[in-house]
């Protein structure tokens, strides 16, 4: 019985991580959720609190899609540029190779959650904290093997990658732009190549 | 009497607006906003046919306002870099210096609206679309000047001027981060050094 109950919830934060790539958080509503599952409202309430408790569990969800879709795969690459250009590459356009109905949850929520306190936006700032986290270890790693510049700003490459990110999000998906990947690919190895990249291998040559 | 019907359609435009830059697309119910403006939603019916006139109505006051306070201002200044420069630092966080209390419309739509179809997305994509034409005519006007290396790829500049705004909104309005416009001044300095600027403008003297 309890491994029914388990399932039930799995198959609820499935289905629910579908449909927050598709609508955004505010999309996401007991009702709506119960519609979609197919299951009444109160049924819903057994596995979650509240809206609020449904959307940090989805965000979570999707956290450990996108570990599995982009950060797992990019660690089988040699540490430094190697892996993060493949981990560049692999998030650019994520959710469509996890099987997700629409965008990347997050994305959507930094421009939806703005105006907003509470308990969501916390997840997801703490969420965006991490990635970003995780990008400076990298680009710290990549430094730290001799493959970008010394003295690179850290912070700066990782706030011009998100806007790489961002705009390929909102090209590709939205504006449906046939070039977004190439224009993406184009401004990373631009970035790339400022940040020393180039020079700094060819000084170990 | 028609010029009291036409002022208080400019009162629900201007406060529309408002909860329209803190609340997305999603936020604005012809309920909510009638709310907000404190009539009914009778009255507001006799102003707006439906749901997604208020919005496309909304949408198109924005142009106006963004257009006072971004564009126009950028006109006084001498076309070239001196404009775009000015264009640029007028465009970040311009829903602030407009006196709105929340975002860019357009940028949380460009989230919002990826997997919508419908004449709200397509008032959107064609708004997105003449405002990138507009930042692409005063790229090659730069050009045309000879302050912008001839053979850049202006399309991509565009591109990586949107990542800039993208990640400017989301550091600036999300996050927080009180080092959001250097970061955006960098970047862009950066995007106008690696476009032959300052080559150009030492060949010049």
């Amino acid at each position: 019985m309890k491994q029914a109950t388990h399932s039930t919830r799995e198959r609820i934060l499935q289905q629910g991580l579908d449909l927050l790539s598709e609508t955004g958080l505010s999309g996401v509503t007991l009702g709506v959720l119960a519609d979609q599952v197919g299951m009444s409202k109160s049924g819903l309430f057994a596995h979650f609190r509240s809206k609020e408790d449904v959307q940090i569990a989805l965000l979570q969800q999707m956290t450990e899609v996108a570990s599995a879709t982009v950060v797992l795969p990019a660690m089988g690459h040699a540490a430094g540029l190697p892996r993060l250009t493949a981990l560049v590459h692999l998030w650019l356009g994520w959710t469509k190779r996890a099987g997700l109905r629409g965008g990347c949850p997050i994305a959507s929520a930094l421009f939806e959650l703005d105006d907003i306190e509470g308990p969501v936006r916390d997840k997801v700032l703490a969420m965006e904290s991490h990635w970003r986290g995780l990008l400076g270890q990298m680009v710290q790693e990549t430094i730290d093997l001799g493959q970008l510049s010394p003295t690179l700003d850290k912070e700066q490459f990782v706030w011009e990658l998100c806007g790489i990110y961002l705009s390929h999000h909102a090209s590709y998906r939205f504006i449906h732009d046939p070039s977004a990947d190439t224009r993406a690919y184009t401004a990373f190895e631009s970035l790339l190549e400022r940040s020393g990249a180039e020079a700094q291998q060819e000084a170990a040559l």
